[in-house]
């Protein structure tokens, strides 16, 4: 079973080197004086320290013990669960990224993210229950009346409480507009909702006081579809004005824990409501809305599963693959005095290495990307600044999200690969790996909602706008690296990829035109494509950060150079990859409609 | 949960219309009189019943409760599991295939295979009791002396006794050189047996009256490495000559059950020999040469399970496709009167169905097409013919092995991503075949193992002789259908990617002249790429048969065509990752190599 091990030299290079974050905060009135670099520091290593010693060991127990409801409906968390959460919040995590005036330390959100990195990479399960409160306090915050913010915010920031998003139904998934939950207006200016809600992570646990539910539900005689959604705060116990609990239960329970593939150790409720007492957040019949406005930041959350199970699924096996004996080299022994050489030494075990150490550490670069537009959209000076981020924002969000879990998923594979039949084992901690992240494709929007969103919303109906902004950085940088000898390879097959990646676009479009079918036939082929390239764009400017320290003198030479390989391989053995994709996104929606649906038959 | 249903009609169209296994069997003396048409087809619908009716509804049942090991070591299966394996045995479906002197039916290796696919796409676990046994009785019937034959056969064809396989050890898996389980020659002419076996699948269980163990060690002073193992029978009762029982137990125990990550339903077990009593089968230090005339066969088994993968999750996509509504038609709403339209609309949808579909029924071929070659090397007429079939065989094996187990593996997990969410839930089933599968490229020579085998030893080491025979069938196909108008889509690209196969293989076989790592290097992309081409000779086969019949006029229309529309999407939509494994596996060997071990960091 391997230890996690915090990556905080990883780390290091992506916020301060790749990204120069310190120059970010630096130049944001909001963070300017609470995300110092010593500040910052102190906040990685200690919550480093957290994950390692506290969550990480709780991972294997929390898989195997799972949760348990009892007959009254409450629900019991994996041993060791309650205890690690009172010491996080002891230590005042939950409040890191929130507000001051309600007891937040206002860090910023991208910050936040590289606590989450190293919680969901310890122990996703465990994380589930804080990142959902996050979710649950962001909504308060952003369309909560005062009197609500004051009446929750308090106890969510400190921890004390936690937070859900109810939003799926039996039938209703993706499609939120069918929704059937409904909220009857009370007299007091309350309502009561009635409905059941699936997969609601953290819905019912013992970790805290009282839990905060955001519910989506229908208004009496709201219109059809997605435009009659409107959101409500629904609490496990209802709230008094200055926060204190009125002792009664809302009429709302634990109806059943699903039986999962993975996150054995995250409580996933089915929740009935049974005309329990809920108030409107923001306005009728605009829910759908206001969710949407986080939902970038919880795809960001999701993006973090696949960079967990790269890296995580890297270190296990990286760890193995020194370890274990299996024949001798191709061109001879390497270990001549032991029994066999270890698996390292072979091309294809290095091949997985690799594509789990590119994916992890492209992936953690592009996380912390698409999170420092997320500040400035927040917290920027001037409104071109937020617009501009809010555009980067909006077209990485999807990529992110689906394109690294679509790798992690790979990644976690390829470590139950490298353990061969070990890796089946429970015992090895590898095909945990795999069962965990392989949620992260489908909730917070599939794969290929995700790809619809990208390839439909943003970039055609921008007519290419939201591209445009983003290869023109690409385009930027390899100008700026044109007499770059070293790079030349790396610049050249950039500067390829950036004509073609617009190309592609255009040829999608003007057959989208025509046939809206295409773009569904392409997306998710067009949303691999864009993932490949942006992380090629990103490995680049990583092995320009590694050639500029290394040519400055560096006593960290190997790192610098091991940057500079994984790039070259990044370049050669994954980026090719992107030949597939482009040919099949333009093979044409007739070689999926063409099937009648009642010709698919078995 | 779906119901699995017997794909009859499409094994149907693969065994009469595609491969002609009618003739075949007609052709060989060993089956002219057993494999009559008539007899297939009873054996075919028979074995359809019992796997729909009997061990299908036991496939959850089996992942659910696992088996159990009790303090003694003996083994309980799950329920139901020990019931269906007396149905199985009274109705003589063990003896099918073997030698009718011990009881068999003498019927073909590849009708068995038929039976195969059914049994393991009802339910993996099941299946694996008498798989394992399979290959016992084939060892013994290889390479026991007449006496053994007479002692084990009878019982074990029966189905009576079960047997195993005994190989892997903790510290050996793929490097079967390493083992350290010793046979000391006791006095009566038998062996002492010691040593610990893990992974071994059906080792103890509740279904048979003894289990006969197929045991892998090393005799005093033999030479080290693969030249000094030998191979014994290990029986769990010692067996009289007449083969009644002894009595006593031998001196083997099962000491635990894996925790696996899936195929809960058998019996994976750490088996303890203590001084058991053991037999010499084959000659003493030749054991892995033996083992290895079977592994052909055991891998053509295996590749079935990536079959049984596909077709399984593809029936419970289909039908939740056919289901589920969500959104509606990019084209517009194609259901106006129902809430949403059935997600079968969807492209992407339709993408990851036609893949299952397309992996489902063109590996079946594949596997079918393999097997065939297995029944002309044990009974083919003449020894050019035989010699010939096994040079198809052993060039076959690997790319059906693990190409199929790589792609059923795929599309089961397309399978979970139709389902959204709810393909997370066991309820539903679709995640349990992920779970499943997933030892698939693992067990019988992992990925990487298949991949060295197919490039190294059958293309390379033959100076690419193995390549060229199955080339050359393409070639012939393509020059058959020169003029035929509607295929020459297919027949453009095959006979495009026959030069360029034979090409790369040269190509890579240059550079491993220079440096032995650029073998491992190229090994899995070049198995990969075989694998899609492969498969492309098969869909385009099947496109022909199908064009005849809708020429000729057929009442089956829609079937036919349907096989026309699938070759296309697989030429379209999958064929082009050939594009990226053709680029990659000549990108060169220092890709992976030159990152020192020590560089690899977290």
């Amino acid at each position: 079973m391997p230890e996690y091990k915090a990556p905080l030299r990883e780390i290091k290079f992506v916020t301060d080197e790749v990204l120069d974050m310190p120059a970010h905060y630096a130049s944001l009135p909001a963070f300017a004086d609470v995300a110092t670099p010593d500040m910052v520091d102190a906040i990685v290593t200690e919550g480093a320290k957290f994950c390692e010693n506290v969550i990480a060991p709780l991972n294997k127990v929390g898989d195997q013990e799972g949760c348990t409801r009892h007959e009254d409906g409450t629900v019991t968390t994996p041993t060791g669960f309650k205890a690690a959460y009172q010491q996080f919040v002891e230590a005042g995590w939950p409040s890191m990224t929130h507000n001051e005036k309600f007891g937040g330390q206002g860090l910023p959100e991208s910050l936040g993210i590289v606590m989450s990195e190293m919680v969901g990479t310890a122990n996703w399960s465990w994380g589930m229950y804080p990142g959902l409160s996050h979710g649950a306090m962001n909504t308060i915050t952003r369309w909560g009346s005062e009197e609500q913010k004051e009446t929750y915010l308090h106890n969510l920031v400190s921890g004390e409480w936690t937070g859900t998003m109810c939003l799926t139904e039996p039938a209703c998934g993706s499609d939120l507009g069918i929704l059937k939950t409904k909220a009857e207006p009370n007299a007091d200016g309350s309502y009561a909702i009635s409905g059941t809600k699936i997969f609601i992570s953290a819905g019912e646990h013992d970790m805290s006081g009282n839990i905060i539910h955001i519910v989506l539900a229908r208004l009496p005689g709201a219109p059809e579809g997605t435009k009659g959604i409107s959101l409500f705060i629904v609490p496990k116990y209802v709230v008094n004005e200055d926060g204190s609990l009125q002792g009664e239960r809302n009429d709302l329970i634990c109806g059943s824990i699903e039986h999962k593939m993975g996150i054995h150790g995250n409580s996933t409720c089915v929740m009935n409501f049974d005309g329990a007492k809920g108030w409107l957040i923001g306005e009728e019949n605009k829910g759908l809305n206001c969710m949407f406005t986080f939902m970038n930041t919880a795809r960001i959350g999701t993006a973090l599963q696949g960079v967990a199970a790269a890296e995580g699924s890297f270190q296990g096996a990286l760890t193995y693959a020194r370890d274990r004996l299996a024949m001798r080299s191709l061109t001879g022994a390497k270990f001549p005095e032991k029994a066999a050489d270890p698996i390292i030494v072979h091309p294809d075990v290095r091949k997985m290495l690799l594509t789990q150490k590119a994916f992890a550490e492209g992936g953690r670069a592009l996380v912390y990307l698409t999170s420092k537009q997320n500040d400035i959209v927040h917290h920027g000076e001037t409104e071109e600044e937020r617009k501009a981020a809010d555009d980067m924002l909006g077209f990485l969000t999807p990529i992110a999200k689906a394109f690294l879990t679509e790798v992690g998923l790979e990644s976690a594979n390829h470590g139950v690969q490298v353990y061969g039949g070990h890796g089946f084992i429970a015992e090895w901690g590898m095909e945990q790996i795999v069962r965990d992240t392989r949620i992260s494709t489908l909730y917070e929007g599939t794969t290929g909602i995700q790809a619809l969103d990208l390839l439909g919303r943003k970039v055609l109906m921008t007519q290419g706008g939201a591209l445009k902004n983003f290869t023109k950085l690409m385009h930027t940088f390899c100008k700026e690296e044109a007499d770059n000898e070293e790079l030349a390879p790396f610049v050249t097959k950039l500067t390829e990829m950036n004509k073609e990646w617009g190309d592609l676009t255009m040829k999608v479009g003007m057959t989208a035109m025509k046939d809206r079918n295409e773009v569904g036939s392409a997306s998710v082929d067009y949303l691999m494509y864009s993932g490949y390239v942006t992380l090629a764009y990103i490995w680049a400017k990583m092995a320009k950060v590694a050639q500029t320290a290394l040519s400055n003198g560096t006593s960290e030479e190997d790192f610098y150079k091991a940057k500079l390989t994984t790039a070259r391989f990044y370049f050669a053995r994954i980026l090719p990859r992107t030949n597939f994709h482009a040919e099949s996104m333009v093979a044409g929606a007739d070689t999926l409609m063409d099937l009648a649906e009642e010709h698919f038959q078995f």
